[in-house]
Protein backbone atom coordinates (compact mmCIF):
# COMPACT_ATOMS: atom_id res chain seq x y z
CA UNK A 1 0.00 0.00 0.00
CA UNK A 2 2.95 2.44 -0.25
CA UNK A 3 2.16 2.66 -3.97
CA UNK A 4 1.50 6.43 -4.66
CA UNK A 5 -0.91 5.54 -7.69
CA UNK A 6 -3.46 3.34 -5.55
CA UNK A 7 -6.40 4.56 -4.38
CA UNK A 8 -8.86 2.87 -1.78
CA UNK A 9 -12.02 1.57 -3.19
CA UNK A 10 -15.10 3.79 -2.42
CA UNK A 11 -18.05 2.56 -0.10
CA UNK A 12 -21.42 3.82 1.34
CA UNK A 13 -22.17 4.44 4.50
CA UNK A 14 -25.61 3.43 6.31
CA UNK A 15 -26.66 3.69 9.93
CA UNK A 16 -29.55 1.18 11.17
CA UNK A 17 -31.20 1.70 14.23
CA UNK A 18 -32.09 -0.78 16.99
CA UNK A 19 -34.67 0.84 19.57
CA UNK A 20 -36.47 -1.01 21.88
CA UNK A 21 -39.32 -0.54 24.13
CA UNK A 22 -41.47 -2.12 26.65
CA UNK A 23 -45.07 -2.54 25.65
CA UNK A 24 -47.58 -4.70 28.79
CA UNK A 25 -44.62 -6.23 29.54
CA UNK A 26 -43.61 -7.35 26.23
CA UNK A 27 -40.08 -6.45 24.40
CA UNK A 28 -40.70 -4.30 21.36
CA UNK A 29 -38.45 -3.26 18.49
CA UNK A 30 -39.27 -0.86 15.97
CA UNK A 31 -39.54 -2.05 12.73
CA UNK A 32 -39.96 -0.41 9.15
CA UNK A 33 -42.00 -1.68 6.11
CA UNK A 34 -39.14 -1.29 2.92
CA UNK A 35 -41.11 0.80 0.78
CA UNK A 36 -38.18 1.25 -1.77
CA UNK A 37 -36.22 -1.53 -3.45
CA UNK A 38 -34.39 -3.45 -2.16
CA UNK A 39 -36.68 -5.88 0.01
CA UNK A 40 -39.51 -3.69 -1.27
CA UNK A 41 -42.18 -5.04 0.99
CA UNK A 42 -39.97 -6.32 3.81
CA UNK A 43 -39.73 -5.62 7.28
CA UNK A 44 -36.32 -3.73 8.18
CA UNK A 45 -34.73 -1.81 10.93
CA UNK A 46 -35.51 1.68 10.08
CA UNK A 47 -31.90 3.50 8.88
CA UNK A 48 -30.43 4.41 5.55
CA UNK A 49 -27.53 6.31 4.10
CA UNK A 50 -25.40 9.20 5.37
CA UNK A 51 -27.14 12.12 3.38
CA UNK A 52 -23.78 13.98 2.70
CA UNK A 53 -19.81 13.84 3.61
CA UNK A 54 -19.84 16.42 6.18
CA UNK A 55 -22.66 14.51 8.06
CA UNK A 56 -21.81 13.07 11.41
CA UNK A 57 -22.67 9.03 11.54
CA UNK A 58 -24.59 9.98 15.12
CA UNK A 59 -26.69 12.84 13.27
CA UNK A 60 -27.27 10.69 10.69
CA UNK A 61 -28.89 8.05 12.66
CA UNK A 62 -30.99 10.79 14.65
CA UNK A 63 -32.29 11.95 11.24
CA UNK A 64 -33.63 8.85 10.00
CA UNK A 65 -35.18 7.64 13.11
CA UNK A 66 -37.41 11.23 12.77
CA UNK A 67 -38.03 10.85 8.57
CA UNK A 68 -38.70 7.07 8.52
CA UNK A 69 -40.95 6.86 11.92
CA UNK A 70 -41.36 10.29 12.79
CA UNK A 71 -39.46 9.77 16.33
CA UNK A 72 -37.36 12.55 18.06
CA UNK A 73 -34.25 10.90 18.70
CA UNK A 74 -32.92 13.88 20.22
CA UNK A 75 -34.01 12.80 24.00
CA UNK A 76 -33.12 9.36 22.78
CA UNK A 77 -29.60 7.70 24.27
CA UNK A 78 -28.40 6.38 21.40
CA UNK A 79 -25.30 3.86 21.43
CA UNK A 80 -23.04 2.55 19.41
CA UNK A 81 -23.56 -1.42 18.40
CA UNK A 82 -20.73 -1.90 15.83
CA UNK A 83 -20.11 -1.76 11.90
CA UNK A 84 -21.30 -4.11 10.01
CA UNK A 85 -19.72 -4.59 6.72
CA UNK A 86 -19.79 -8.06 5.16
CA UNK A 87 -19.35 -7.46 1.20
CA UNK A 88 -22.90 -8.88 0.42
CA UNK A 89 -24.77 -7.64 3.00
CA UNK A 90 -26.45 -4.98 0.26
CA UNK A 91 -26.89 -5.84 -3.08
CA UNK A 92 -26.60 -2.33 -3.83
CA UNK A 93 -22.86 -2.26 -3.80
CA UNK A 94 -20.79 -2.00 -0.62
CA UNK A 95 -22.80 -0.46 1.93
CA UNK A 96 -20.75 -0.49 5.37
CA UNK A 97 -23.98 0.59 7.96
CA UNK A 98 -22.88 1.57 11.56
CA UNK A 99 -25.99 0.38 13.79
CA UNK A 100 -26.64 2.17 16.94
CA UNK A 101 -28.83 1.09 20.02
CA UNK A 102 -31.15 2.74 21.94
CA UNK A 103 -33.75 1.47 24.73
CA UNK A 104 -36.22 3.78 26.24
CA UNK A 105 -39.86 3.34 27.86
CA UNK A 106 -43.18 4.93 27.00
CA UNK A 107 -42.02 5.54 23.31
CA UNK A 108 -45.27 6.94 20.94
CA UNK A 109 -46.48 5.52 18.17
CA UNK A 110 -44.13 5.43 15.08
CA UNK A 111 -45.48 7.65 12.13
CA UNK A 112 -43.97 6.19 8.79
CA UNK A 113 -42.27 8.41 6.66
CA UNK A 114 -39.67 8.87 3.68
CA UNK A 115 -38.71 5.25 2.76
CA UNK A 116 -40.89 3.24 4.75
CA UNK A 117 -44.23 2.60 3.58
CA UNK A 118 -44.71 1.19 7.25
CA UNK A 119 -42.88 2.05 10.83
CA UNK A 120 -44.69 -0.05 14.22
CA UNK A 121 -44.07 -1.33 17.42
CA UNK A 122 -43.12 -5.58 16.91
CA UNK A 123 -43.09 -7.97 19.84
CA UNK A 124 -39.14 -9.09 19.96
CA UNK A 125 -40.67 -13.37 20.96
CA UNK A 126 -42.00 -12.87 17.14
CA UNK A 127 -38.94 -12.19 15.44
CA UNK A 128 -36.99 -14.38 17.65
CA UNK A 129 -39.81 -17.19 16.52
CA UNK A 130 -38.90 -16.18 12.70
CA UNK A 131 -42.69 -14.98 12.62
CA UNK A 132 -41.36 -11.66 11.36
CA UNK A 133 -38.35 -11.73 9.34
CA UNK A 134 -35.96 -8.81 8.18
CA UNK A 135 -33.89 -7.73 5.29
CA UNK A 136 -30.68 -6.88 5.01
CA UNK A 137 -28.47 -8.83 7.74
CA UNK A 138 -30.87 -7.07 10.25
CA UNK A 139 -31.87 -10.15 12.49
CA UNK A 140 -27.90 -10.21 12.86
CA UNK A 141 -27.72 -6.81 14.09
CA UNK A 142 -31.34 -7.44 16.19
CA UNK A 143 -29.41 -10.18 17.59
CA UNK A 144 -26.77 -7.95 18.93
CA UNK A 145 -28.48 -5.21 20.02
CA UNK A 146 -30.74 -7.31 21.77
CA UNK A 147 -27.40 -9.26 23.60
CA UNK A 148 -26.26 -5.62 24.92
CA UNK A 149 -29.57 -4.74 26.24
CA UNK A 150 -29.78 -7.64 27.93
CA UNK A 151 -25.78 -6.74 29.39
CA UNK A 152 -27.31 -3.20 30.13
CA UNK A 153 -29.52 -4.67 32.62
CA UNK A 154 -27.22 -6.90 34.59
CA UNK A 155 -24.94 -3.74 35.14
CA UNK A 156 -27.04 -0.67 35.15
CA UNK A 157 -30.01 0.09 37.12
CA UNK A 158 -31.81 0.69 33.94
CA UNK A 159 -34.63 -1.73 34.83
CA UNK A 160 -36.41 0.93 36.56
CA UNK A 161 -36.89 3.29 33.90
CA UNK A 162 -39.58 0.65 32.55
CA UNK A 163 -41.70 1.00 35.58
CA UNK A 164 -43.95 3.19 37.24
CA UNK A 165 -42.90 6.27 39.87
CA UNK A 166 -43.62 3.69 42.62
CA UNK A 167 -43.64 -0.29 41.60
CA UNK A 168 -43.72 -3.92 43.30
CA UNK A 169 -40.64 -6.17 42.98
CA UNK A 170 -42.59 -8.64 40.91
CA UNK A 171 -43.02 -5.08 38.52
CA UNK A 172 -39.60 -4.83 38.73
CA UNK A 173 -38.73 -8.59 38.19
CA UNK A 174 -41.31 -8.96 35.19
CA UNK A 175 -38.92 -6.10 33.16
CA UNK A 176 -36.10 -8.63 33.73
CA UNK A 177 -38.24 -11.52 32.76
CA UNK A 178 -39.02 -9.69 29.26
CA UNK A 179 -35.75 -8.32 28.44
CA UNK A 180 -34.04 -11.33 29.26
CA UNK A 181 -36.49 -13.57 27.82
CA UNK A 182 -36.64 -15.91 31.30
CA UNK A 183 -38.84 -16.91 34.30
CA UNK A 184 -37.19 -15.45 37.51
CA UNK A 185 -37.34 -17.43 40.93
CA UNK A 186 -38.83 -14.42 43.00
CA UNK A 187 -36.87 -15.01 46.12
CA UNK A 188 -33.63 -15.08 44.42
CA UNK A 189 -34.64 -12.25 42.18
CA UNK A 190 -35.21 -10.26 45.39
CA UNK A 191 -32.04 -10.78 47.47
CA UNK A 192 -30.15 -9.62 43.96
CA UNK A 193 -31.59 -6.70 44.07
CA UNK A 194 -31.33 -5.95 46.73
CA UNK A 195 -26.98 -6.46 47.03
CA UNK A 196 -26.80 -2.89 45.50
CA UNK A 197 -27.47 0.02 47.65
CA UNK A 198 -30.03 2.17 46.74
CA UNK A 199 -30.90 0.69 43.82
CA UNK A 200 -34.47 0.78 44.89
CA UNK A 201 -35.77 2.43 47.83
CA UNK A 202 -38.49 1.19 50.06
CA UNK A 203 -40.97 3.61 50.57
CA UNK A 204 -42.42 3.35 53.90
CA UNK A 205 -44.90 0.82 55.22
CA UNK A 206 -47.36 1.87 51.70
CA UNK A 207 -48.55 -1.50 50.32
CA UNK A 208 -50.11 -2.60 47.09
CA UNK A 209 -53.07 -4.92 46.99
CA UNK A 210 -53.42 -7.68 45.14
CA UNK A 211 -53.40 -11.26 45.10
CA UNK A 212 -52.33 -12.51 47.90
CA UNK A 213 -50.61 -10.97 50.53
CA UNK A 214 -50.51 -6.68 49.86
CA UNK A 215 -47.16 -5.75 48.26
CA UNK A 216 -44.33 -3.51 49.67
CA UNK A 217 -43.59 -0.44 47.06
CA UNK A 218 -40.54 1.03 45.75
CA UNK A 219 -39.03 3.87 44.10
CA UNK A 220 -36.06 4.08 41.29
CA UNK A 221 -32.81 5.02 44.02
CA UNK A 222 -29.96 7.09 42.95
CA UNK A 223 -27.64 4.30 42.08
CA UNK A 224 -26.93 3.62 38.70
CA UNK A 225 -24.32 1.28 38.32
CA UNK A 226 -25.26 -2.10 39.85
CA UNK A 227 -22.81 -3.57 42.07
CA UNK A 228 -22.41 -6.24 42.08
CA UNK A 229 -23.88 -6.64 38.57
CA UNK A 230 -27.65 -8.33 38.67
CA UNK A 231 -26.26 -11.17 36.24
CA UNK A 232 -28.40 -13.49 34.47
CA UNK A 233 -28.95 -17.32 35.33
CA UNK A 234 -26.45 -18.90 33.52
CA UNK B 1 -34.22 9.88 0.39
CA UNK B 2 -37.05 9.30 -1.79
CA UNK B 3 -35.45 11.69 -4.38
CA UNK B 4 -34.47 9.26 -7.00
CA UNK B 5 -31.16 11.64 -8.80
CA UNK B 6 -29.63 11.24 -5.46
CA UNK B 7 -26.66 9.41 -4.53
CA UNK B 8 -25.09 8.95 -1.44
CA UNK B 9 -21.82 10.32 -0.80
CA UNK B 10 -18.97 8.11 -1.33
CA UNK B 11 -16.68 7.27 1.80
CA UNK B 12 -13.45 5.45 2.08
CA UNK B 13 -13.11 2.68 5.07
CA UNK B 14 -10.20 1.99 6.84
CA UNK B 15 -9.66 -0.90 10.17
CA UNK B 16 -7.18 0.02 12.96
CA UNK B 17 -6.16 -2.39 15.41
CA UNK B 18 -5.56 -2.21 19.33
CA UNK B 19 -3.15 -5.09 20.35
CA UNK B 20 -2.53 -5.82 23.79
CA UNK B 21 0.02 -7.81 25.41
CA UNK B 22 1.88 -8.28 28.64
CA UNK B 23 5.52 -7.76 28.72
CA UNK B 24 7.38 -8.00 32.29
CA UNK B 25 4.18 -7.39 34.03
CA UNK B 26 2.89 -3.88 32.49
CA UNK B 27 0.25 -4.02 29.63
CA UNK B 28 1.92 -2.97 26.09
CA UNK B 29 0.08 -2.01 22.94
CA UNK B 30 1.44 -2.31 19.22
CA UNK B 31 1.88 1.00 18.12
CA UNK B 32 3.79 2.36 14.21
CA UNK B 33 5.74 5.05 13.46
CA UNK B 34 4.12 6.27 10.56
CA UNK B 35 6.28 6.81 7.44
CA UNK B 36 3.71 8.59 5.65
CA UNK B 37 1.40 11.46 5.32
CA UNK B 38 -0.54 12.78 6.90
CA UNK B 39 1.15 12.36 10.43
CA UNK B 40 3.99 10.82 9.47
CA UNK B 41 6.53 10.49 12.00
CA UNK B 42 3.70 9.90 14.62
CA UNK B 43 3.31 7.20 16.83
CA UNK B 44 -0.26 4.81 15.41
CA UNK B 45 -2.01 2.24 15.67
CA UNK B 46 -1.23 -0.38 13.09
CA UNK B 47 -4.04 0.01 9.94
CA UNK B 48 -4.62 0.97 6.76
CA UNK B 49 -7.36 1.13 3.64
CA UNK B 50 -9.50 -1.58 2.83
CA UNK B 51 -7.67 -3.00 -0.37
CA UNK B 52 -10.29 -3.83 -2.81
CA UNK B 53 -14.75 -3.51 -2.55
CA UNK B 54 -14.69 -7.53 -2.21
CA UNK B 55 -12.36 -7.60 1.04
CA UNK B 56 -13.89 -8.36 4.17
CA UNK B 57 -13.35 -5.69 7.10
CA UNK B 58 -12.01 -8.16 9.05
CA UNK B 59 -9.95 -9.98 6.78
CA UNK B 60 -8.74 -5.89 6.14
CA UNK B 61 -7.36 -5.77 9.77
CA UNK B 62 -5.68 -8.75 9.72
CA UNK B 63 -3.84 -7.96 6.33
CA UNK B 64 -2.68 -4.95 7.88
CA UNK B 65 -1.28 -6.55 11.13
CA UNK B 66 0.61 -8.58 8.39
CA UNK B 67 1.65 -6.03 6.42
CA UNK B 68 2.46 -3.10 9.06
CA UNK B 69 3.96 -5.14 12.05
CA UNK B 70 4.25 -8.62 10.46
CA UNK B 71 2.44 -10.10 13.06
CA UNK B 72 0.09 -13.42 11.90
CA UNK B 73 -3.41 -12.44 13.00
CA UNK B 74 -4.72 -15.83 11.99
CA UNK B 75 -4.24 -17.16 15.83
CA UNK B 76 -5.58 -14.33 17.16
CA UNK B 77 -8.88 -13.64 18.56
CA UNK B 78 -10.14 -9.99 16.51
CA UNK B 79 -12.84 -8.52 18.02
CA UNK B 80 -14.91 -5.10 16.59
CA UNK B 81 -14.43 -2.09 19.29
CA UNK B 82 -16.79 -0.23 16.77
CA UNK B 83 -16.80 2.53 14.10
CA UNK B 84 -14.44 5.80 13.99
CA UNK B 85 -15.97 8.26 11.93
CA UNK B 86 -16.34 11.90 12.87
CA UNK B 87 -16.33 14.09 9.73
CA UNK B 88 -12.82 15.15 10.34
CA UNK B 89 -11.17 12.81 11.53
CA UNK B 90 -8.51 12.05 8.75
CA UNK B 91 -7.62 15.27 6.67
CA UNK B 92 -7.39 13.23 3.52
CA UNK B 93 -11.32 13.31 3.63
CA UNK B 94 -14.19 11.45 4.87
CA UNK B 95 -12.47 8.05 6.16
CA UNK B 96 -14.51 5.84 8.83
CA UNK B 97 -12.29 3.27 10.66
CA UNK B 98 -13.42 0.23 11.66
CA UNK B 99 -11.69 -0.84 14.97
CA UNK B 100 -10.57 -3.97 16.36
CA UNK B 101 -9.64 -5.42 19.33
CA UNK B 102 -7.25 -8.26 20.00
CA UNK B 103 -5.65 -9.38 24.10
CA UNK B 104 -2.96 -11.75 23.39
CA UNK B 105 0.22 -13.42 25.97
CA UNK B 106 3.51 -13.55 24.03
CA UNK B 107 3.53 -12.14 20.98
CA UNK B 108 6.63 -11.66 19.51
CA UNK B 109 8.91 -8.31 18.72
CA UNK B 110 6.75 -6.43 15.46
CA UNK B 111 8.97 -6.26 12.61
CA UNK B 112 7.76 -2.93 10.47
CA UNK B 113 6.63 -2.89 6.49
CA UNK B 114 4.38 -1.37 4.57
CA UNK B 115 3.63 2.52 5.40
CA UNK B 116 4.99 1.76 8.74
CA UNK B 117 9.00 2.92 9.36
CA UNK B 118 8.72 1.49 12.43
CA UNK B 119 6.75 -0.65 14.90
CA UNK B 120 6.97 -1.36 18.60
CA UNK B 121 5.01 -2.60 21.93
CA UNK B 122 4.89 0.37 23.88
CA UNK B 123 3.65 0.46 27.72
CA UNK B 124 0.07 1.80 28.08
CA UNK B 125 0.96 3.91 31.10
CA UNK B 126 3.44 6.09 28.71
CA UNK B 127 0.18 6.45 26.56
CA UNK B 128 -2.20 6.91 28.91
CA UNK B 129 0.36 9.63 30.51
CA UNK B 130 0.42 11.53 27.56
CA UNK B 131 4.34 10.53 26.53
CA UNK B 132 3.82 8.67 23.74
CA UNK B 133 0.82 10.78 21.39
CA UNK B 134 -0.65 9.47 18.68
CA UNK B 135 -2.07 10.56 15.05
CA UNK B 136 -5.68 10.91 14.06
CA UNK B 137 -8.06 10.02 16.89
CA UNK B 138 -6.32 6.81 17.56
CA UNK B 139 -6.17 7.45 21.58
CA UNK B 140 -9.77 7.72 21.44
CA UNK B 141 -9.93 4.46 19.81
CA UNK B 142 -6.95 3.07 22.72
CA UNK B 143 -8.85 4.39 25.63
CA UNK B 144 -12.13 2.11 24.37
CA UNK B 145 -9.88 -0.78 23.48
CA UNK B 146 -8.28 -0.89 27.34
CA UNK B 147 -11.83 0.00 28.75
CA UNK B 148 -13.27 -3.53 26.43
CA UNK B 149 -10.04 -4.95 27.91
CA UNK B 150 -10.48 -4.29 31.41
CA UNK B 151 -14.11 -5.63 31.16
CA UNK B 152 -13.29 -9.05 30.00
CA UNK B 153 -11.10 -9.70 32.75
CA UNK B 154 -14.12 -9.14 34.61
CA UNK B 155 -16.43 -11.59 32.79
CA UNK B 156 -13.84 -14.07 31.65
CA UNK B 157 -10.60 -16.38 32.41
CA UNK B 158 -8.66 -14.64 30.20
CA UNK B 159 -6.33 -13.36 32.29
CA UNK B 160 -5.02 -17.28 32.84
CA UNK B 161 -3.58 -17.20 29.53
CA UNK B 162 -1.25 -14.40 30.82
CA UNK B 163 0.19 -16.64 33.16
CA UNK B 164 2.67 -19.39 33.27
CA UNK B 165 1.31 -23.11 33.27
CA UNK B 166 1.21 -23.38 36.42
CA UNK B 167 1.02 -20.08 38.30
CA UNK B 168 0.28 -18.52 42.10
CA UNK B 169 -2.62 -16.43 42.87
CA UNK B 170 -0.31 -13.72 43.75
CA UNK B 171 1.35 -13.94 39.92
CA UNK B 172 -2.83 -13.82 38.72
CA UNK B 173 -3.62 -10.90 40.55
CA UNK B 174 -0.77 -9.18 39.01
CA UNK B 175 -2.44 -9.91 35.86
CA UNK B 176 -5.31 -8.14 36.92
CA UNK B 177 -3.23 -4.82 38.45
CA UNK B 178 -1.84 -4.50 35.27
CA UNK B 179 -4.43 -4.43 33.11
CA UNK B 180 -7.00 -3.05 35.10
CA UNK B 181 -4.13 -0.29 36.04
CA UNK B 182 -5.04 -0.30 39.87
CA UNK B 183 -3.43 -2.47 43.02
CA UNK B 184 -5.65 -5.04 44.43
CA UNK B 185 -5.93 -6.03 47.83
CA UNK B 186 -4.41 -9.95 48.15
CA UNK B 187 -7.46 -11.32 50.31
CA UNK B 188 -10.11 -9.57 48.91
CA UNK B 189 -8.60 -10.92 45.43
CA UNK B 190 -7.84 -14.82 46.87
CA UNK B 191 -12.02 -14.64 47.51
CA UNK B 192 -13.35 -13.41 44.51
CA UNK B 193 -10.63 -15.80 42.46
CA UNK B 194 -12.57 -18.10 44.36
CA UNK B 195 -16.22 -16.95 43.69
CA UNK B 196 -16.48 -19.84 40.26
CA UNK B 197 -16.09 -22.94 40.38
CA UNK B 198 -12.98 -24.63 37.97
CA UNK B 199 -11.90 -21.04 37.42
CA UNK B 200 -8.51 -22.29 38.73
CA UNK B 201 -7.38 -25.32 40.15
CA UNK B 202 -4.97 -25.99 43.14
CA UNK B 203 -2.31 -28.46 42.33
CA UNK B 204 -2.30 -30.58 45.21
CA UNK B 205 0.19 -29.36 47.77
CA UNK B 206 3.11 -28.27 45.32
CA UNK B 207 3.97 -24.73 46.55
CA UNK B 208 6.38 -22.52 45.01
CA UNK B 209 9.51 -21.17 47.14
CA UNK B 210 9.59 -17.20 47.59
CA UNK B 211 9.55 -14.55 49.97
CA UNK B 212 7.88 -15.47 52.96
CA UNK B 213 5.90 -18.61 52.93
CA UNK B 214 6.05 -20.91 49.69
CA UNK B 215 3.03 -20.26 47.98
CA UNK B 216 0.52 -22.62 46.82
CA UNK B 217 0.18 -23.38 43.07
CA UNK B 218 -2.84 -23.68 40.31
CA UNK B 219 -3.58 -24.17 36.88
CA UNK B 220 -6.10 -22.68 34.34
CA UNK B 221 -9.51 -24.68 35.01
CA UNK B 222 -11.94 -25.16 32.41
CA UNK B 223 -14.32 -22.06 33.03
CA UNK B 224 -14.10 -19.59 30.35
CA UNK B 225 -17.02 -17.63 32.28
CA UNK B 226 -16.25 -16.24 35.56
CA UNK B 227 -20.30 -16.02 37.18
CA UNK B 228 -19.83 -14.30 39.53
CA UNK B 229 -17.93 -11.68 37.55
CA UNK B 230 -14.64 -10.66 39.14
CA UNK B 231 -15.65 -6.80 38.88
CA UNK B 232 -13.23 -4.06 39.33
CA UNK B 233 -13.01 -1.98 42.62
CA UNK B 234 -15.69 0.74 42.68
Amino acid sequence: MADNDWTPPPVLLAVDLVIFTLRDAVLHVLLVERGVDPFRGALALPGGFLEHDREGVLAAARRELQEEANLDASQLHLEQLGAYGAPDRDPRGRVVSVAYLAIAPGLPEPLAGSDAARASWTPVPDVLAGRAKLAFDHRDILDDGLERARSKLESSALATAFCANTFTINELQRVYEAVWGVELDPRNFYRKVQATNDFIVPLGNERRAGRGRPARLFKAGNQTTLYPPLVRPN
